[in-house]
């Protein structure tokens, strides 16, 4: 089984992405399977290109992006992407899409494949927080999971694939005070257990578990 | 123009819900529209049933639902609604859905009718606080903006609809030490407002005002 | 019973403070006590000379001030003032002062005199959230506490004096997403409430309930 | 230089406590000085005979005590230690002190004598988040901070003390969904940092950096 996994590169104001940072430091192999490592740019219009060479390159049988998201306490596995670009600021190349969607052709909404609530409690297991996530935003992170939902919608459809949050890393907060971070030791565990259970559940559904929110 | 307003009853360790208590005190005219008010049942098989029965009696030209979201701080008028059941808790009938789909022939997901970045300015510009929402979570909310949107795709074409969550209320959170809450009267500014912008913006489109979230 | 009942002036970046703006829409009697309201400048050494020449005219049994605490969800009547100033902006007068003691021969801190425990119980029964506080800062609200405390020490021994925050208003969070937020409306309740409870304990020791926080 | 470094054990629901796991890692020597580890009892009426026992024995010229604030997301050394017990849960001991005064001739409160804000900056530096904090609550860890200083103020003039709270581990906020946690690795880093501070300043006074709160 072959596993490709992304993380962005920095974006807005800060100098390092804990998404790349905790990818280039995955193993080569997790649970048997061979992880190819890529990172991708923080640009609406060019990293679903990036990934796409790479799927075209590697035949992976799963893709796994990973995204920084400022502000959440957790390793958060997502449930869905949506078909509607809106940047809070603008990307790396400096483009703002507003209200723009993503692919005229393209469902409104794609869930992923992955075994969301297996991979959670996984993480959790190894003691690192972690809850599912019904929203990855509207930014490139939500982008990148649509389009490679869209990819194998229109062209990969044995591909598996999902997108998981990870929040600021310590040393990005100190001058954000209150905000919660994460270390990259345990981003790098965490993402390590949720591959590990990838594996696990490959051909199986999901758990069962409770991991609905109220609202 | 006639708008359907539904608010949700009690549930869970609550006693009250601001959600059925706001939309009482809505007035029975906004910007010119009818407001025709309807309290729906907090039940995943039930509450679709009574929506649907003033649909076919009432001929509105939009439904707004109303429910609440505990934990959050201001009025989020949501875009998406996706076809997914998965409850926290049970509902009010004792049946809690686990990893269910809520229509097997539905899109995975809706997105709203309503401009919701138009109706949170709307609502910011009487003194309340809103930000646009791209999660309605799960729970029973989430099941009525779906099915509504489903009713929508499958039999009322010209419907207009869409969903809108509110914070606790102050006396619900006496007993949740440091969670945010709104006054019911703040709840009933705030939804007039939300209206008068549904109104307003008929036949346009939203506005393209930067309301984004990075992750 | 006299009770002098003060609130701050805006400050910083908001143009309105919910403290004085609480304070002014309280009744002329509560319980029986006569409330005299003033309005104080949020300048670091002019507020206490107006709350002494008030207290030289109005001879009160009770000082309460009311100061705003942004970012809390609930109203905190606060046990302790220290001796202590430190601000992270500058206050009206354009003055900043850093590590710096109030008064050289004052004590280290003062606990109030106010039954603080029964004010927050007396709050929350009028189904507004509200919780004992044990630090009011470092800025205007903690010196005022302070002063009046040490004017006490020193001159009024048979005075009774407190603190209490009160949160941000809605208005003033319109432009700070996820900051919670009270209307004036719980605010005036609360306030009347925790006036109430100061009356009703005159002469008596606070109730014993549990307030405590972990840390 | 001598310095006493004190943690707490587990309490409550939690069968961890990261003071002492972190404590217990320091290295035996930091910036010159001879660090002392102490494990303490997590009860209200023995933790400070242990702390004293280990001050007669040792000759320590700074005692450190550290204590978990779960909840909050950065490591915060405290300003101030007040003479008041209100415990929101029970003690180790099944000891639940409400309203208690905890020296009847000890001061209201005692300021630290570390260089807090020097400290809080020297964590930044090393990339963990660190702000300055007016309050240790009301449970063991205020009490132990109380305790120490009103043991300098009686006996031991020329000690040097004070307090730190460092947050939950990841571990212990897999069941707390939303709540912030910090890796024992960067809790040890973190405190490091301080005591190189610590020692850094040792005769000078504290620096004068912009830590203040609004409040």
């Amino acid at each position: 089984m072959k596993i490709l996994v992304t993380g962005f590169d920095p974006f807005g104001t800060d100098k390092i992405n804990p998404a790349i940072e905790a990818v280039k430091q995955l193993p080569a192999q997790i649970a048997g399977a061979d992880i190819v490592k890529l990172e991708i740019p923080t640009v609406f219009d060019r990293c679903a290109t990036v990934v796409l060479n790479a799927i075209e390159r590697e035949h992976p049988d799963y893709v796994l992006n990973v995204g920084q998201a400022g502000g959440r306490a957790a390793i958060t596995p997502e449930r869905v992407a949506i078909n509607f670009d809106d940047g809070r600021i603008a990307d790396n190349d400096g483009f703002q899409p507003i209200n723009r969607t993503i692919q005229s052709d393209g469902a409104t909404a794609y869930f992923t494949q992955l075994p969301i609530k297996a991979m959670a409690r996984a993480i959790r297991k190894v003691g690192v927080p972690s809850t599912v996530s019904t929203t990855a935003g509207t930014y490139v992170c939500n982008h990148i999971m649509y389009q490679v939902q869209y990819m194998r919608d229109k062209h990969f459809s044995a591909l598996k694939a999902g997108f998981m949050h990870i929040p600021f890393l310590p040393e990005q907060v100190v001058s954000r005070p209150n905000v919660p971070s994460l270390s990259l030791a345990d981003d790098v565990r965490g993402i390590t257990a949720a591959i590990e259970a990838m594996v696990a559940y490959d051909g199986k559904p999901d758990i069962e578990s409770v991991e609905g929110t109220i609202a």
